[in-house]
């Protein structure tokens, strides 16, 4: 059985921030990740649970700090699960010199190229082994999973949605990296992880995902800041998420914000809001 | 004039959070503070302007991403200006020594004694000049003002409150420390700043100057958490705050609930109401 440790436990709203670590099979090092547990009755209660995946150079902590998600995860009476973004000290070369590539920049694939191919294995993380670790220490309920996350973790939160509709029911997301294939910071990681053959991109990009998902019926809900400056690089593209007769894709482009956390926190009610019309649909 | 300098803008909620920076001559150093305006009409439209002090070791940056409170004061429209905790690099041995006495740790009191007199200024800073700093930045409405804070900054506000009833027409605290001139903060602040003379002390000391408080009938609000370590060292004795014919004391004691940032955000709601209240009284 994996040990889980507990590093952190404090009250907030009706219930608990946790924090915990945990030797990783997956990703061959120790990973650390939040729970946010509501209140809830003694017996085998199960509660829906939310994924959240972080963006570039974050950890665990920033969306636990900044985003006040704690309000709406305790007034829904919902788990909230986010993980950290990538492997850590895993004693690759170069793995802490830069900000968009390896440490902090795992963009939640299973890499195939040397020298990484052995740790940064965040969709296999994320898909299969955080959700039965976080099972160890909260009650989630894992018939009403969703997905969720930030820029990069838009990116992941949408790709491991799509591949995977059976285990999340429900996927929203903020600035996401909508079609790595074609952007800077996406052709960097994948060719990084994956080696450059663009045939075996595909798998991680949420435009063409979309294009050929056939699961059951999603409606996905993206936040997009006009004013954000990675937006007008054309790092996130949010134009090439294309509904489809299986999947709504609602993007609302929000007038005068940004990338930051400030914008997070502004609609971070309405992605609570999605995802328990989606698990009660 | 004194030269207000913006130092950043970001959208959040219906308004904008900035951070300004300027010369202050109360405390001889370059000084920081945060600003959040809600939008507001384009005449000369003044909003309620609530002053925020933060605890030790805090920048003003703490409350701005930590708390949450911008939800609140874009819903009711309120301005929320918040300085930083103590002047910075004046150059004064041992500046920087402590967290709990210099740097970060200015206790809102007028020093007098060598060598923190020159500088370590900051009930005028608060008092006198932020409000007028501020309102070159915002348009705040000086007779809708109210104070609050967290910790040392939950003390400044009653304090200052207390002092000031003609200026802020609202106070309220989360974990103040109540009776600094009988705990260890306290005491070594004190000392250090006013010397060694107690009887100097009492202007600075919550409790005490709710005793003799012959203003206009206040209520004040005070939340503190049940599970505080520093409640449990006998910091912060909020059983010294006793109402009186003139202030209405509620101290609500929050179970399960800490010190930090979660037990702000959990409650910072609730500040916001107290002051509406207040100000339409």
């Amino acid at each position: 059985m994996t040990d889980v440790v507990q590093v952190s436990k404090v009250r907030c709203f009706d219930g608990w921030q946790y924090v915990f670590k945990h030797p990783s099979e997956t990703v061959g090092c120790e990973m650390t990740f939040g729970v946010y547990i509501p209140d809830h009755k003694q017996n085998d209660e199960k509660l829906p649970t939310l994924f959240y995946l972080s963006g570039l150079t974050c950890t665990h902590a920033n969306f636990i700090e900044k985003s006040g998600f704690q309000r709406f995860a305790s007034k829904h009476r919902f788990i909230v699960v986010n993980p950290d973004t990538s492997p850590r000290n895993v004693n690759i070369p170069g793995e802490d010199d830069s900000w968009d590539f390896g440490s902090g920049a795992g963009f939640y694939v299973n890499a195939t190229a040397e020298p990484w191919s052995k740790h940064y294995r965040m969709y296999s993380y994320v898909v299969e082994e955080l959700p039965q670790v976080a099972a160890k220490v909260a009650p989630i309920d894992n018939h009403k999973m969703g997905i969720f996350g930030h820029s990069m973790g838009g990116h992941g939160a949408l790709v491991i949605g799509l591949r995977n509709p059976q285990l999340f029911k429900s996927i929203s997301a903020f600035s996401p990296i909508s079609n790595p294939t074609s952007c800077a910071w996406g052709i960097k990681a994948l060719t990084g992880y994956l080696g450059e053959d663009k045939s075996k991109w595909a798998d991680y990009d949420a435009s063409l995902l979309l294009a050929k998902y056939d699961g059951p019926e999603r409606h996905i809900l993206a936040d997009q800041g006009a004013e954000d400056d990675f937006l007008k690089q054309d790092q996130l593209r949010p134009e090439a998420l294309k509904s489809t007769s299986k999947v709504q894709v609602e993007v609302r482009m929000q007038p005068e914000h940004g990338h930051s956390y400030y914008f997070i926190s502004t609609f971070i009610e309405d992605h609570f809001t999605h995802f328990a019309k989606q698990i009660n649909h």
